[in-house]
């Protein structure tokens, strides 16, 4: 089944365009209690959401037995609910098969985040598989994403910013497929989010930034769906997945999540 | 000690401005004989190298096993010799943390390659590390990198290729600190490491993309090396780190380890 597809189905069923990030800091969430959260936040959220998104940096840090807990949490998702691997990878042609193989085979993964900055043929690995999509990190959320993503761009014909340069390339590996592509558009700026919609057409949109970010996100939703009100979805990882450490953090998780996903539909067209 | 330090203390002793690529893809070294194939091939290359390079993909494919291997392998390194992590990390700051401490601490890498795309503030955890340093993904070396790298940009004052704008942008990070910072220039186009060069000053500048990629070592050499004549080196994986399953692979790569170092070392001025 295509990524789209399934992400699709989740959305629909529960009624929901939130994804919960799974970042579990080290600081935070010991590797003992690692597995035990990662379930216990999932198991409070899986009604509430459209996916998850593990960030590989906060289970590469712990070493093996984060790599060994990575497997086990997206192998552990229940109801066939996507998971979107947020590694932001892409290397030359012969690396990046190495990476699409570790993201969908080895990891299971049904997406991966990639960086655009090597181009098409550091992407074209991880296109080739039909069942498994990537999100392009298009405009980022963070504060330095200006910096070279809001740059004027020309190729001699077109003059824009870098990061819609970036957004039509992407459309392009849409087309060319087989695997599913999405745009990652932070939060932070929805004038820019606004403006991968409108290059994008009906392509996903993977939305971070809200919560310590600081996005707004009535107005990250609005320039964020597409016509018939989807098709996007904003993630919220520390705002969701509290710490082992904090009393009831599985009840805080299901409560923020489910706050989170009311706000959202607040803002969406009633569906005909 | 500094990386550069350490950098150019191997570079002299070896008299050899060739770094060992250790890019071990699983269809030619099975999980197995891996740590086997890395020891021959560090052991038969030792005296002619400036330094390694393990690219993170072939490790994260293999699952856990691979990351034990990969923290095995860079420990193991002998006589001081710096290991430069080809992982084309940074995310969000709060990420940034842990990848630079997966990088730096948890797997024990003296550098580690970056992806410039997300600007200053996902690159600034690496730069924390006095010890440590960071090679900025500048010009690449395969084909796909001129499809943004190259574009024409402009920030409203100067007008440059995109690669260019990186380039300045990590001088000020070198400037920053406390870690070092070089740039990743391709040898597929000599022309782009001269500019990068030029712009670059003294830092140091990481050159892959000869061998399979089909990069020119002269052209490469004559481009990259400093006023000095150094503070470069030229990246060689599958060309010389030859799978196990070759007859006398050691051999070969202690062969070809040293012709090449050669064919680098009679390009260069002569030291005063």
């Amino acid at each position: 089944v295509k990524f789209a597809e399934r992400l699709e189905d989740a959305a629909r069923r529960n009624e929901s365009h939130l994804c919960v990030g799974l970042d579990p800091d080290p600081r935070d969430v010991p590797d003992e209690s690692l597995l035990e959260w990662a379930h216990n936040i999932v198991d409070a959220t899986k009604d509430l959401v459209c996916c998850y998104k593990p960030n590989s940096a906060f289970y590469e840090v712990r070493g093996p037995v984060g790599w060994m807990a990575l497997k086990e949490i997206i192998a552990s998702i229940p109801n066939g609910l996507p998971v979107i691997l947020d590694a932001k990878r892409a290397d030359v042609p012969n690396t990046a098969i190495a990476y699409a193989r570790a993201a969908f085979e080895t990891l299971g993964a049904g997406a991966v985040t990639i960086s655009p900055y090597m181009g098409t043929d550091s992407v074209a690995p991880f296109l080739a598989y039909p069942d498994n999509a990537v999100f392009v990190c298009c405009r980022t959320s963070n504060a330095g994403a200006s910096e070279f993503q809001d740059l004027t761009v020309t190729d001699g014909r077109q003059t824009r910013m870098l990061f819609e340069q970036v957004a039509c390339v992407a459309l392009e590996w849409a087309r060319t497929g087989p695997a599913g592509v999405g745009l990652v558009a932070g939060a932070t700026n929805p004038e820019h989010i606004r403006q991968i919609r409108a290059i994008c057409g009906d392509q996903w949109l993977l939305v971070p930034g809200v919560g310590p970010q600081g996005g707004d996100l009535e107005r990250a939703v609005l320039a964020a769906q597409d016509r018939s009100g989807g098709r996007f979805f904003i993630n919220a990882s520390r705002s969701v997945a509290a710490p082992p450490s904090q009393a009831h953090y599985a009840e805080l998780a299901e409560g923020s999540a489910r706050s989170l996903r009311a706000k959202i539909e607040a803002v969406l067209p009633v569906p005909a």
